[in-house]
């Protein structure tokens, strides 16, 4: 065989094995274009850096919250993105107060330890009991009612490392629910190692849920040291602990979404929804968590706006403010559930310091037009279409997902969040610039696709 | 040429190169012997383990350090050493109080520190003042008297990555005299980075050294993320903070220094001291700085203990009690001053983690049958030593040298050693097993052949 009639073969096979429809060429190429400028511009990174230093910890229902969505409506109106307003909602505001943690006996030592964000306090003068030590949280679990007694249960369980969050999932009870867990059989305190992949001396926040007609008891995570430490002084004999933890529950706070669009030139009112949530835990300055989703889905809304032709559905940036304790979701779905079929699909970065590796969309979407324009669009920038559908696209889009509004998740890579997520560490020097371009032009791609498409995503949905 | 010519010219070539004398065969078979038993002996380890939980931290003159002399005595006991005592000493103690920092202006934020060893107290309404803030310790050291009159002066110069102490030793005048540099030139209080290599959010500890007739300044290093965000916020305008640091100081305060010895059976009046530092400082649990090196002199000590034949010098084992705050090695000198020409070679642990990598011995020394013998085993631990003599060897043997005692030097890597160095991330989580029976093995074979053998190692010492 020669060699032209090789050629000739394999560009046979080539087309035989192309897709049997063009897509929406002009579509594509615009949304490479986006992929190309994204991954050459700083923006993101520059308004991360100012904002997770200019505002810093952004918890919700506080005066430094109020602060990040002054900042952030600035920015937002700066960029001429279409009316910019605040949906405010009232909150629950946990605000932490002291705390501390300290081991009295065998060996006398300080512990490093975060209240959990919902925890009542302790006395004034603290709680000072006993441990009773589970190396498994399923160990708590089994153990009978009233056995703890006066105690103050310790859950040393560890998380470990994966790229996605199916370990955090699967610890997350321990911090939810452990506390009336532990409160059921008798504890008066309950301390759990941080749900994180570190070995630091930083714990790791995180909201808890009382369950309703449980005794409340207070509660708070230990660094992994520290949880190390308290299992080899367990293994050796009794361990009393002093723990002093004193929020302070503002019943009358509030917070507000953040909301701008991009007006659709064709079907104004179908509308591609894209978030990330300005509020933050206290102890970090909210960088990763989740700085970088605002700056993702702010920064590709950007790229958008400045296309010389606006897409034809509107898309809707929602910078949510109050993810942690979860409030945020809840008011935008409630304010807008007249509105939800005509929210089109919904999306929501918040998933740290990786690169998008993998998307999902509603079912049946990955084998249309639409899909086949994504996923070119994605493997430009070493990421994949899954076939499976969307289920979970992050908590303050899950309460529309309840009211029919589709979802489409772009998946980061997640490895090393949890080594820092909600601790301490959250701070701007983790957050990896070219991870935070790809992820803008994945998120501009995607965003730009899905607006500029007719596809109807709920036609598959079940 | 054949290849058996050729293999004859080899061996010859062999032969001529190998040193002229055989050594101590006996002696050299037991060095061997012990770093194969410490190979695979877990002893080391599973006191440091003990230490540092049982114990925890042990900042010198408070009870924790009592509690540390009092578990390590019982130890040195239970080990059979020969005169196991206590040499106490009086010291003034710096205890840490309550101590915060915040960001005021223009972004509230709470800052992560740690109040330097030795720092005089703020008022308790704390120190608010702006900020000057100095990228390089040289551009402090350039601005003129008075220029920070007023002023927080806050030195954000990095410490670099190195195997050994360069780096730390080149930055190490940040923390000892900038306090009072600061204040010469009129600043109110005092802040650096951390003298550390990592990116978390945990300040390291250290002392400073207050120059005489200038006014003292309270002074603490600042997390690295935190000196970050202050060069961020400055580079966009003026900055306030709030400092409070609360520590007390003892001056009625003591410690004391641990000493256990293997009477020689030759000629026990000739003494090889080899010591580490039982003190810490208190923000972790000292298991790295210096339980490991602790772990190791014992661990090599326990294994001379062992042998059926005493070395012909006696080996004193001495746990030194305030390294840190540089009370133990003038109180050790000043009381053995008269002792100092009987001891023979002196040898401090005290450089963390990592495996030992080189050795050095006294001037001379490594061309002699001793130092070949040494050669020979350290080779057997991927170690080597050098021609160079130790000139240092760890600040609590110095006084010693200064007397005329000779030094050696066991240097291990530490290239991850000033990530927790000084911080709450020493801890026993941090602890490589493998490195710390490398470590036993070549401190035990250097020392058993130190005592075993008749080398004058003050003969070619200047």
């Amino acid at each position: 065989m020669s060699f032209i009639k090789h050629g000739v073969l394999l560009a046979a096979v080539f087309l035989l094995t192309q897709p049997t429809y063009a897509g929406d060429r002009d579509a594509r190429r615009t949304a490479e274009a986006i992929e190309d400028t994204a991954l050459a511009d700083g923006w993101a990174y520059d308004f991360l850096r100012a904002l997770s230093s200019q505002v810093g910890p952004r918890l919700a229902g506080t005066p430094a919250m109020a602060r990040g969505l002054d900042f952030s409506e600035a920015q937002l109106k700066a960029l001429s993105l279409d009316d910019v307003h605040r949906e405010p909602f009232p909150m629950t505001a946990w605000l932490r107060g002291p705390e501390s943690a300290a081991i009295l006996d065998p060996a006398p030592q300080e512990l490093v330890i975060a209240g959990l964000g919902g925890s009542i306090a302790t006395p004034a003068s603290g709680i000072t009991a006993p441990i009773a030590l589970f190396p498994r949280y399923a160990d708590l679990l089994a153990a009978a009612p009233g056995s703890l007694s006066g105690k103050i249960a310790v859950v040393t369980e560890r998380m470990t490392r994966a790229a996605d969050s199916t370990n955090y999932r699967s610890v997350n009870p321990m911090r939810r629910a452990g506390p009336s867990e532990a409160a059921k059989r008798g504890a008066v305190a309950y301390l759990l190692r941080s749900l994180g992949t570190d070995s630091h001396r930083l714990a790791h926040a995180g909201a808890l849920d009382y369950e309703p007609d449980v005794p409340r008891i207070p509660a708070a995570a230990l660094s992994g040291p520290d949880a190390d430490q308290l299992e080899r002084l367990a293994a050796n004999g009794n361990v009393r602990l002093k723990l002093v933890l004193r929020p302070r529950i503002d019943p009358n706070a509030h917070s507000a979404n953040l909301v701008a669009e991009i007006k659709g030139r064709e079907r104004p009112d179908e509308i591609v929804l894209i978030g990330a949530h300005l509020d933050s835990w206290d102890l970090g300055t909210g960088a990763v968590d989740d700085g970088i989703g605002v700056a993702i889905v702010t920064g590709a809304a950007r790229l958008i706006q400045r296309l010389p032709v606006h897409p034809k559905r509107t898309l809707r940036l929602v910078l949510f403010g109050a993810e942690e304790m979860e409030f945020s979701g809840a008011a935008y779905a409630a304010a807008h559930a007249s509105e939800a079929p005509h929210i089109v699909l919904a999306a929501e970065s918040d998933f740290g310091i990786g690169p998008v590796e993998r998307a999902a969309i509603p079912q049946g979407a990955a084998q249309t037009e639409f899909g086949h324009d994504l996923h070119r669009a994605l493997r430009r920038l070493d990421a994949e279409l899954d076939d499976a559908p969307a289920l979970y696209s992050g908590s303050d889009v899950h309460p529309l997902h309840k009211l029919g509004v589709p979802l489409a998740l772009l998946r980061q890579n997640g490895l090393t969040y949890f080594d820092i997520h909600h601790s301490a560490d959250d701070t701007f020097d983790k957050v990896d610039p070219n991870a935070l371009r790809q992820c803008v032009a994945a998120w501009a791609a995607f965003a730009y696709l899905a607006a500029e498409n007719d596809i109807d995503f709920r036609k598959n949905t079940p």
